[in-house]
């Protein structure tokens, strides 16, 4: 059974992958609007764990949208909530039996709920899974160090290939460098390289 | 790390041994309030997967007040949500690093929210994980397809260690065996017998 897992290079949507890899034919898919190229840093991670790589094209219509919403909020989870759920749709519509991502159950955002993921499986005609959502993030932190060789970081410093990438670049080219910092609170990201021995 | 998982025999709770095997030590633990000898057919399911077992007592008191509430409720639902909360609790109180159940995404009953996870984990010093929570119906029917020997059958005949036997026994006891089956909706249930080849 094929399926794409929206894949960021993280820990998260690592883990995700190597969970799903026992039953599915995982491929690691990173959404991109073309704004930047961190989703080569993706493509290196999966690469790295032995994963096939797809890159989608994102609306750009989307992105401009929710970086207005993330600047007229002052925070960024409306913002990233709308791109995920712009992910989801697309690689929904890929030729695969099933798609999934890399939430966690204690995660405020990204979510998809129950209804959001029985409509996205009946619309599509796929299964949609969140490997994760039934660990919380002392769980997750656990497999991940017991799975994979992880560098930690503030955001700026890892090379990661989630939205929150692009959607900087955007809000910094429209809005202007320091409205980048309003609306993204500093935070750790994570970045996988390979498994450990 | 250790972890128990609340185990029934069926197929749910088999795939979430499954799934957790790669990364705890996993026992499957079956709850008992005395009334039967159910639970011997979780142990021997367990045993036909290869995973050690363990029958822990549970309060009967929690019985008598779920089938008091079952009967005037007319259906099963609020009763077997308390005793599953019971019988999460209890195995909590085992020297273990992490507990579990086979709770799905889509099972209407039991559910644990995210804030009873959260206190469950922060009074017993556990990680307490639902490995199935983010698959929905469909995508836990192909993987147990996938992995194990299912038998499907109506409740009444399957052989299996679900808390839904002994409710059904201490009520036709306590309020007449036609009690049963106003409360007991007729639905299938499912006994695994060991891995596919």
């Amino acid at each position: 059974m094929e399926l794409a897992l929206l894949y960021s290079g993280g820990k998260d949507s690592s883990l995700a992958a190597h969970l799903l890899d026992r039953f599915y034919d995982v491929r690691c898919v990173t959404g991109s609007f073309g704004l930047t190229d961190d989703w080569e840093h993706a493509e290196r991670a999966a690469a790295e764990l032995g994963f096939p790589f797809e890159r989608v094209d994102l609306d750009r219509d989307v992105a401009e949208r929710a970086a207005e919403t993330m600047v007229a909020d002052g925070y960024p989870r409306n913002g990233i909530q709308r791109v995920h759920e712009h992910a989801l749709e697309t690689i929904a519509a890929l030729d695969v039996d099933a798609i999934a991502d890399g939430t966690r159950r204690d995660d405020r955002v990204p979510t998809v709920s129950r209804a959001q993921a029985q409509s996205l499986e009946d619309r599509n005609g796929i299964d949609y899974i969140s490997p994760l959502s039934g660990f919380g993030r002392h769980a997750v932190d656990q497999l991940v160090d017991a799975t994979f060789d992880v560098q930690q970081g503030p955001s700026e410093e890892v090379p990661k290939a989630d939205y929150e990438d692009e959607l900087r670049t955007l809000i910094a080219d429209e809005y202007g460098e320091e409205t980048v910092g309003d609306v993204f609170p500093d935070h750790d990201q994570t970045y996988v390289h390979g498994r450990n021995d």
